[in-house]
C-alpha cells in the first residue's frame, strides 16, 4: 500500500518511523499518535487517489490540518494520516462577490492577510490561526471570539469540494446564496472532523472590513449585569457587537500570576468582560452606553481602548487564556453550550457541585459569553482517572440539565466520545451511525472519531 | 391500516374518499393527489404513532402543510397524507432570547403576528405567508424577498424535533447558537421535503422589529447598473438592504395589462427595481444614493415611498407576480440560481436561445435579484410537452452553464426531478441515495420526491 502511495504522491511526500514526528504530537500534547504513515498530497486528484488505494487494501485514513484541535481528532494508531498542508494555495479572490475561492490547507492567518489585501475580512478567529487550516476549520466547525456576530465556520461557507471515503470526488464548490436542488450535503461534511470524506477545497464568504472598532474592557458585578449589558449595547450599536467574552476573577489572578507583563488597565473583580463593536463611529455608542450602565450599577469600572495598542493589550488578556490554563496539570477543561438566560445559574449549579466534589479544587474559566459557550475548566486536587471523570460528569451534567451541549465548538473528536454516548440521545446516535455507514461503510475515514 | 390509524387519531381526523377534496388539489392544480386517506394528528406522538402503523404495513406517507408548494412536493397517489394542520401551537416566545418555539403547523402569517406583538420578526416572508407552515417553510427551506438581509429559513433554524421514517422521535430542539456535538443532523432535515422525515415542531430565531423602512421603485438602464445601485445602497445602509427585487419590462407590461388598479409611480423600461432598507433613519441614505446615482446615469428614475400606503403599493406591484403569472398557459415556470455577476450573462444567453427555438414566445420574469434568484417564465407558443422540455432545457442549460443551481428556492419536489437528474452530478445524486437508503430504507417517506 505505501508504495502505491509512493508512487501517486512521489517518494519525498510519504514520510514513515521518526520523519513522522512533526506530526505525532497534537497542540494538547495528550492524544500523541503513531501513523502508519504520513501522505502530503498536492492536489484533490492525488487525495483520491490516494484514498482508493487505502481504501482497497482495507487501511483507514486520519486527516490533518494545522493539528490545532482540542479534542484528539487527529489521533492516528496506525492509519495513514493525510495533511492538507501542500494544497494551500488561494485560488482567487472575488471582491465584487465577496468571495475567496481555497484549498482545504490554506493557513487561516493567510486568508486573512488575502482578504486584507482587498479591504475585506474572514471574520473566523482565534488563539490558533496562525497554524489552523481551512479543512480543519471546516470539519471542526470552529467558532471563536465573534460568533455573535458572524456564527460560526458553517455559516461563512458556500461550496465544499470532498473525496468521499469511495475515492470519489464531490464537486460542491457553489458560489450561490441559494440552492434547494437536493438534501444539503455540504453542511453534513462540515463539522463531520473528518469522519466522511476530506475537505480539499472551499468557497468562502468574505465581508466588507468594519470602518473601526471600539474596544473596551469592564467589570460587572455579575452574570446577570454581563447580559444586560450585551443586551444595551445591541441595541446602540444595531447589533454591532463583535466580542463580548468572560474572563471570573479566577481567570484575572491566574492572569496576574503567570502574564504579570500584561498590565489589565482596571480594577477587576468577580466578572470581567472584554466587549468589541465593529463599524463607523463606534466608540461614541460604546462609550455612552458604558457610561449610563454605570449611573445604573451594571457597570463598575470601564476602559476604553484609545489607541490600536491599547486595544491589542486587551485582546492580549483575553488570548492568552489556552496559554496560562495548561500552567496547572491535572485539568479538566471543557467547551460547553448553554442558553444565554441560564448562564448564571449554570455557573452557581457547577460551583456549588463541585464544592461538594472537591471543596479544594481551584478552576479557570474563559466565555464567549454571548454565545453562552463556557470553557469551563477545573484543576481537581488530585488525577487519579475516576475523579477527574466525576469533575468532567459534573459539568456535563449540569449543562444537559439546562438545555445545553457538551460540545460548543471543538467538537468530539476521540476526548467527548463518552461523554457524548451518554448524553446525546440514543435516537440522534443511531441516525449519525447510518449516515457513517452508509457514506463510510468501510470505515476508512477517521475510525474511531465524533461516532461513539 | 386505517382502522389502526383512526384508532390513533380519532375517527374525525381521518378522511377518504370525497372528504379529501380539499386536500386533493396543490396550488399549483398542476399535481392532483388521490391519497389513500388525509390523517390530521394533533400532537408529536401521534405522528409518530401513526408513522409507526403505516411502515408497518409497508405503506407510505406524504407530509402536507399549506400545500402552497410549487414543485408537487405533496403530490399524494396512494399515500396517506399527513396534515400538520391541528399541531398549530405556538409553544412559547422568548423577547429576551429571541426565540419562538413552534409547532409545525403554525401558519407562518401568525408566526408574524405572534413575533410583532413583542416588537420582534420572524423575517420569513413570501405571498403565501397566510397559507403556509412552518413545517412546510423548513422542508422547503423556503426564501422569499429578504433572503440578501436575514437567509434563507435553514438560516432561521436553531431547533428541530423530527419523526423519523421508523416512527421514532429525533429530539433537537435545542435554543442553542453552537452546538459541535456530532453530525449536522437539523441541516439534513431542512430542505428534505419531507423524504427524510416529518417535522413536527421548530425552535426559531426572531428579530428586532427594524424602526423603520425606506422603500422604493426606480428604473435602471440595465441589469449592470442594478448590481451597481445593490453595492451602493449595501454600502451607504450599512448593509440594510431587505428586498432588492428585479422587474423587467415584460412582467411591467403583463402587470399592466391584468392588474390596471395597481398604479405604478413612475416610467418604468427594461428594468424596474423594489428596494426596501430596513432600520433607522434609512430613508436619507435611499435618497441620496439614489440621487447621486442618478447623476452618474444609473438610475433613471425613482419614487420613494413617503407613507405605509405607498410602501404597500410598491410591495403589491412585486408580489402581484404569482397571479399575474398564470394568467397564460401553457407555461414554463423556473427557479434558478445564478451568481451574482452573471445575472446579465444569464438573461442574454437565455433570451438569445429561446429566441432561436421559439421566436414568438413571450416571457414573464421575476427575480429576487440581490440574490441572484430568477424565476425566469416563459409563454412558449405551443404546448407540445417535448417543446416545453425543450424551453425548460434552454434555462437549465444555461444556469448550469453558467455554476448556478436549478432550483433556487422551491425545492425539488416531484417537477424537478427530471432536471435534477440531468443536471446534478451523480456522486452528488448517489450520496443522496445513501442518505435516503440509510434513513428511510422502506421508503415510508413521500417517497418518488426529491431523490431521482
Ligand atoms: C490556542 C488555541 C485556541 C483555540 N481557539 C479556538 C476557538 O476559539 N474556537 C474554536 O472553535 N476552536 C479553537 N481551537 C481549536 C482548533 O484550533 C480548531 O478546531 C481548528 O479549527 C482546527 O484546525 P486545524 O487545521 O488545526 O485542524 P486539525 O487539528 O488538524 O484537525 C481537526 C479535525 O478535523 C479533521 N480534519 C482536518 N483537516 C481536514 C480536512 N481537510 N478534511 C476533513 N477533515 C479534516 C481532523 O481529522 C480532526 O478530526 C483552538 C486551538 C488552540 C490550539
Ligand atoms: C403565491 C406563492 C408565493 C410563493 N413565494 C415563494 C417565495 O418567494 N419563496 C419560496 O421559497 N417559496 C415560495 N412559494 C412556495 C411555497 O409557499 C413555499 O415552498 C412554502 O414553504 C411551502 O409551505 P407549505 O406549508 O405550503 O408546504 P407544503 O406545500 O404543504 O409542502 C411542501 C413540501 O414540504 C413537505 N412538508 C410539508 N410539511 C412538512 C413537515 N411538517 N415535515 C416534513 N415535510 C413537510 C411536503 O411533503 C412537500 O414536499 C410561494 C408559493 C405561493 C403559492
Amino acid at each position: 500500500m505505501i508504495d502505491a502511495i509512493r508512487a501517486i504522491v512521489g517518494p519525498s511526500h510519504v514520510l514513515e518511523g521518526a520523519d513522522c514526528a512533526g506530526y505525532s504530537r497534537d497542540w494538547t500534547g495528550v492524544y500523541p499518535s503513531e501513523p502508519l504513515c504520513v501522505v502530503r498530497p498536492a492536489n484533490t486528484a492525488e487525495v483520491a487517489a490516494v484514498v482508493r488505494v487505502v481504501a482497497d487494501a482495507g487501511g483507514a485514513i486520519v486527516p490533518v490540518g494545522g493539528n490545532t484541535g482540542l479534542v484528539g481528532g487527529t489521533q492516528a494508531r496506525g492509519e495513514v494520516m493525510l495533511s492538507l498542508e501542500r494544497m494551500s494555495r488561494i485560488r482567487t479572490i472575488k471582491p465584487d462577490a465577496r468571495i475567496a475561492v481555497v484549498e482545504a490547507g490554506v493557513v487561516l492567518q493567510s486568508l486573512h492577510d488575502a482578504a486584507d489585501a482587498h479591504d475585506l475580512i474572514f471574520p473566523l478567529t482565534f488563539g490558533a490561526k496562525g497554524s489552523a487550516r481551512i479543512g480543519g476549520c471546516l470539519s471542526t466547525n470552529a467558532g471563536g471570539s465573534n460568533v455573535v456576530r458572524y456564527g460560526s465556520t458553517r455559516g461563512l461557507c458556500l461550496g465544499l469540494e470532498v473525496v468521499l471515503a469511495s475515492g470519489e470526488v464531490l464537486d460542491m464548490m457553489t458560489e450561490l446564496h441559494k440552492d434547494n436542488s437536493g438534501y444539503d450535503l455540504r453542511d453534513l461534511f462540515i463539522g463531520a472532523e473528518g469522519t466522511l470524506g476530506i475537505i480539499t477545497a472551499a468557497v468562502l464568504k468574505l465581508f466588507p472590513k468594519p470602518v473601526g472598532y471600539a474596544t473596551a474592557l469592564l467589570s460587572a458585578p455579575d452574570l446577570g449585569a454581563a447580559l444586560k449589558i450585551l443586551r444595551a449595547l445591541q441595541a446602540a450599536s444595531g447589533g454591532a457587537v463583535e466580542a463580548f467574552e468572560y474572563m471570573p476573577r479566577n481567570f484575572m489572578q491566574r492572569l496576574a500570576q503567570h502574564r504579570p507583563d500584561l498590565t489589565v488597565p482596571l480594577k477587576t473583580g468577580d466578572c470581567t468582560i472584554m466587549v468589541e463593536l465593529g463599524g463607523l463611529d463606534m466608540d461614541a455608542p460604546l462609550a455612552e452606553t458604558l457610561a449610563s450602565l454605570m449611573e445604573e450599577g451594571l457597570v463598575l469600572d470601564a476602559t476604553l481602548a484609545a489607541s490600536e495598542a491599547q486595544r491589542s493589550t486587551i485582546w492580549a488578556i483575553r488570548e492568552a487564556s489556552a496559554e496560562i490554563k495548561f500552567t496547572q496539570l491535572p485539568i479538566v477543561d471543557t467547551d460547553v453550550c448553554v442558553p444565554l438566560e441560564k448562564v448564571a445559574l449554570f455557573e452557581a449549579e457547577v460551583q456549588a457541585r463541585l464544592a461538594e466534589l472537591d471543596a479544594e479544587a481551584t478552576d479557570i474559566t474563559v466565555a464567549h459569553l454571548g454565545d453562552g459557550n463556557f470553557h469551563y475548566a477545573v484543576y481537581p486536587t488530585h488525577d487519579d482517572p475516576a475523579h477527574l471523570e466525576a469533575v468532567r460528569a459534573v459539568i456535563d451534567g449540569v449543562t444537559v440539565s439546562l438545555g445545553g451541549s457538551i460540545s460548543a465548538e471543538h467538537g468530539v473528536g476521540r476526548s467527548q466520545l463518552a461523554t457524548l454516548a451518554r448524553h446525546k440521545s440514543p435516537i440522534a446516535l443511531a441516525v449519525m451511525r447510518q449516515i457513517k455507514g452508509a457514506l463510510d461503510p468501510g470505515n476508512v475515514m477517521n475510525p474511531g472519531k465524533v461516532v461513539p
